[in-house]
């Protein structure tokens, strides 16, 4: 079955809103409303119960009365299901009877008022079947600013933002919040229970959607019929059509896992492996509307930062200085400009001005307003940095003395000017939130916030998504035989991870003491001997390390099997690196986004101070390298106070390798290196924990 | 001299505003125009060179015509300076002659103006001399809305906020972010150049001003006269009055600190340090103007959360999720609520609603408004969170549906009434920004905010000060004899931290082969050699461990010496403490708040990761013990992976042990354990580096 495009959804010839109301405080009345805004587009039909007038306009009291009215060829193509969830599927049926294109379920609860259990998702079926598309049920409504489509609770103005999300009322919030910030919104979908059209479908369907120039998606769950994987190349492609993405989600507590989990029975992804997922698809990751909103409000804005400096200009030493301590914060640089942009500065200001970075104006601004704008053309033109930010005052001028409107405006001219000519992003921080001059400042693609918390941190978020998007979206990942797995033996493992490249020490299966001799003679001391065949070797004993010669091995063999008895014992040469540091890598698979690697520290570092970086699978070494790198615990790997600095390629191999061992074995499930010796001259795994699919029992489901 | 008291920057008799102006876009404008507005309450002269009309009031050309103006008994008790700074000079003369209390200072670049450096510091001198203050210069003025004085750039609402500044622009940013959150000023101070009067007493002032509930100091530099242990005192004299205090500073970064230094020749104090004085005097170190008016908008509100659990009632799965994965971010608790409290909150809401935390009202709201404060008075009443916050559209009802205002302003009315009855707070993160029911929510004490990341971000901040608030401020300190120091021999660095109550292994000095093997008879084997005499011994070879016996020490003897050559040795016993954690205790005087104690975990932890804690010394072992435990390795220390918890009594009396050493000992400069080596029975500490005052050239300063 081909499914219907969603077109209907964005420019419907004709709307009937069933379930219309008169009564102020009722979603009816909201759905009508919105849809008469658009009559002047499009055919709109109102049915109410009692035939009110709402809103001026006529009712009628059943679709059925419409199709008297409208005759045949007038049916409505996308009908706003808003009436009492024990009519809906009556209404379904007869619209579809007209030749419903698609429908739109604002009703929440229809199981529950019909006491059948998945009567929504037959529903949807039997609309799929029609050859038509539902959006919700449960949803707060739908707008298109480019076709005056307007059918949802809320007041929205026009923009360029579109809002995807799983909660009604937190893109309401988004909206708001973008409002606020004087930012308008393209396309606003509410994507309720989800039962046909999907969020992902949705986002897709943006990537055409002129109007739209960033996205804000909101979802509690990453597990759709196409999988998370999919979503993750929509995203991409939205980045590649200058649409950047910016994703919202939640899971990051055990009080919202379990609040999700109860609210939609959905699981939410691990939060790390949602950043992962963005990150390869240049999309964001924020936790916060108010974050997601002042991040658009940059992507909305002009060029973006290629790097981390920027230049301050305030007209108060205070704010240039704070603005400096909070840019640190966000991992942003403040570097000391040249000389030759300071004597530059230091030609058009006062002497009491500050030139090195932060530049404070010292009242140069108050007394030629145009100040603010060579000041910025100079810093943006300088090379030395990648943003320019201009906090305080400017933006109030107007605002506090009316006689100085003009010659502000002008200057907010100059600064957009600026933006055009050199292709450097600037950002203000205005005192005012919303003054004229501010007002024209974010028509002018000069983003303007009025905090400078606000600025540090879409600049850090907006920085990491221009990094990001240099990356190749990972290639494709089998398809997994089970989801669950038994460990291999030791050798068993080895070998699986050795065969993807991974090195490891000489080693040899010993079962007796005669096997053990003979594995000496061939192997280097000095030796490891390991109780191959259990999981967690060391907490039992089952690893003896440090056997100088073959008698010692062969009486750690003698005491080791007396107590852990008969199995798969290894013998394995010791690896003898000097100065090593030591990793952990591993790769298992995620339920939503599958394959993923991870790689930190040994030791405590990875546990105590979560200093881990994880990435979807595959990964090449380039990106391998950038995740070792990322480590806060990097400095160990990079000549740490005066030792040698350790192959961090290698270890990037090592890395890379994993991943793909995951993404194109379809049967293993987990695969873990800890710890994987990096030194000098390479790096060498000495132990495997590989967990694979149990071929005794083939396509089991754990 | 005994210098007048501030009363006359709260409530002249008389103002005269030198250098008021007709233009509006000119500071004699705003001064003037202010001053007036305060009226009806005394008498305003305004001093204009041309006689000009000032929103039609009368000026006069000059102070000497005011005089003749009003006769004697008549000149102004605060002169507000805003003429021309070459006048400054005369003007001050003509003021004090005629009798003026108080000057308030705008003027910028007197010093300049003159060619003559150091004439303000000569004018305050003249000024205080004559039994007179003044504030500023260079400031932007000051407002008190308790006795209509308005005597500043800008425009202020009155309320409860004071607000000090050192930058007069930042002051303001943070009088515009509070009016924004709906909250007004009640005493605004820019305190300019702080030639004579100074932050410090302006805030003191505070302790009795009684429309000021809370307060926000913006400092760059903490080295008043008083010293910054008196700001520290007046701190904790706010707090004990029921008016907490917000401190907002800069230097936490290189260009910040670089900034202030050439803006106002200031040091900047580290910011950890301010940090920790800020929490010893039970007040809050934000990083931004939004976090201070944020952290101050819930201190104005009703009472504080005594612990860090959080309820969260929403309208809204997904607003409810979000709120609880930012709390999580922010060190507050979303605990799962009992079976009681669950039953009886199903009680009253639909079956699809949430009940265990968070709170999801599944429309429950919607259909009865008055559910909001039922809800939120069981869970203020559970005894199970500390806080309550409510998260969603309420707050919108009446902006979207007039209809609905005077009911939702009644279940305002009934939601400030649980607060007062419950003493719980209860915070309310609404989707409108200002709407009426907000507005009432703010005016009856319930914080309403418009993103939950503020919500988190002052909860979070607001508990912290509330534990703090229970902490001792420090106890007086010695002054210091030195500014730097020498490093001491080890062993007498050892007997001075010894002497303090840190325990040692036993050691000797030896000089020679002979005193080493009397010296092993006495001592206890395993011996470490170290040459104590060298400040980096390790770096060099000067330490020698694990020496067996007394054969092997003195063969490390031969050898080390061989090297090293002749000096004064250590043998010493090495300790043979199983399962230990190895911690750095230190202390050192910072500029600005003298003696600093520090710990941190031994090993790449404290560098890497910053894993340090640092107060303000002397502290008590409970203090020590909190900062241990607050260390993110303190699970190293608690009994990690199954191994013995160690005696973190021992080790947090060390640490009060040292913050003593430095507090009381005005000889020292500077003293660091590392390691101390803390097992399950005790803590030992095998190092000691002590930096003294150079005794060869008393009071010598560095």
């Amino acid at each position: 079955m081909t499914l219907a495009d969603l077109s209907v959804f964005s420019d419907p010839r004709s709307v009937a809103v069933v379930g219309a109301s008169a009564d102020p405080a009722k979603w009816g009345y909201w759905l009508a409303r919105g849809a008469l805004r658009g009559a002047a587009r499009r055919r709109v039909h109102l049915v109410n119960a009692k035939g009110a007038t709402i809103e001026g306009a006529a009712s009628v009291r059943s679709l059925a009365d419409l199709a008297d009215v409208t005759g045949a060829g007038e049916s409505p193509e996308l009908v706003v299901l808003c009436a009492p969830a024990a009519t809906v599927p009556d209404v379904i049926e007869q619209a579809l009877a007209m030749g419903a294109k698609g429908f739109l379920g604002i009703t929440a609860g229809i199981d529950a008022a019909h006491g059948e259990p998945g009567l929504e998702r037959r529903l949807a079926e039997r609309i799929r079947a029609a050859g038509a598309r539902i959006v919700g049920p449960n949803c707060l409504g739908l707008y298109d600013a480019a076709t005056d489509l307007e059918l949802a609770w809320g007041t929205f103005a026009p923009g360029h933002l579109a809002i995807i999300s799983q909660s009604g009322q937190l893109g309401l919030e988004l909206a708001g919040l973008a409002a606020h910030e004087g930012l308008g919104v393209s396309r606003f979908v509410s994507v309720g229970n989800q039962v046909d059209v999907t969020a992902a479908e949705l986002l897709d369907d943006l990537v055409e959607h002129e109007q739209t120039r960033a996205v804000v998606l909101y979802l509690e769950s990453f597990a759709d019929d196409r999988g998370a994987r999919g979503l993750v190349a929509t995203m991409a492609r939205l980045r590649e059509a200058g649409k950047p993405v910016v994703v919202l989600t939640v899971g990051a507590s055990e009080a919202s896992r379990a609040a999700a989990q109860s609210h939609t029975g959905a699981l939410t992804a691990a939060t790390d492996v949602v950043r992962a997922a963005c990150r390869a698809a240049g999309a964001s990751l924020v936790d916060t509307p108010a974050q997601a909103v002042e991040l658009a409000h940059l992507l909305l804005g002009g060029p973006l930062p290629e790097g981390r400096r920027v230049a301050i200009v305030s007209d108060s030493g205070g704010q240039g200085a704070i603005a400096a301590d909070t840019f640190a914060r966000h991992a942003l640089q403040v570097p000391r400009l040249s000389d030759a942009t300071r004597g530059a500065l230091a030609d058009m200001l006062p002497a009491a001005a500050a030139v090195a970075n932060p530049v404070d104006l010292a009242g140069a601004g108050e007394q030629d307003l145009t100040t603010y704008a060579r000041v910025v053309d100079v810093l943006a033109g300088s090379g030395e940095v990648d943003a320019v930010v201009l906090s305080g005052y400017f933006g109030c001028y107007g605002a506090d003395t009316p006689e100085l409107v003009e010659r502000e405006l002008e200057v907010v001219g100059a600064l957009a000017g600026v933006v055009g000519a050199q292709r450097r992003p600037v950002v203000v921080h205005s005192m005012s939130h919303d003054s004229v001059a501010v007002r024209s400042m974010r028509e002018q693609a000069v983003p303007t916030m009025h905090t400078i918390d606000a600025v540090a941190r879409s600049l850090e978020l907006a920085t990491t998504m221009a990094e990001d998007a240099a990356r190749a979206v990972p290639g494709p990942v089998a398809e997994p035989t089970a989801e669950s797995g038994k460990a291999l033996d030791y050798l068993a493992g080895r070998d699986r991870v050795a065969a993807a490249g991974v090195t490891y020490p000489g080693a040899a299966a010993v079962r007796t003491a005669d096997e053990l001799r003979t594995a000496a003679a061939r192997l280097q001391a000095p030796y490891v001997l390991k109780a191959g065949w259990l999981e967690h070797k060391t907490e039992v004993g089952g690893v003896a390390v440090g056997l100088a010669d073959a008698a010692a091995a062969e009486a750690a063999f003698v005491s080791m099997s007396a107590r852990l008895g008969e199995g798969d014992y290894v013998l394995e040469e010791m690896d003898r690196q000097a100065d090593t540091v030591e990793l952990i890598v591993g790769a298992r698979r995620d339920g939503s986004f599958g394959p993923v690697v991870v790689v930190g520290l040994g030791g405590v570092q990875a546990e105590l101070y979560r200093d881990v970086q994880i990435a979807l699978a595959p990964v090449d070494e380039a990106e391998a390298r950038r995740m070792i790198e990322s480590l806060r615990a990097f400095p160990l790997l990079d000549g740490w106070r005066g030792r040698p600095a350790v192959d961090v390629d290698a270890a990037a191999r090592v890395v890379a390798d994993v991943s793909r061992l995951l993404a194109e074995d379809a049967d293993l499930v987990e695969c873990e290196i800890n710890p994987l010796r990096v030194g000098p001259e390479g790096a060498v795994a000495v132990d495997a924990l590989v967990l694979a699919a149990d071929r005794a029992h083939p396509g089991e489901k754990g």
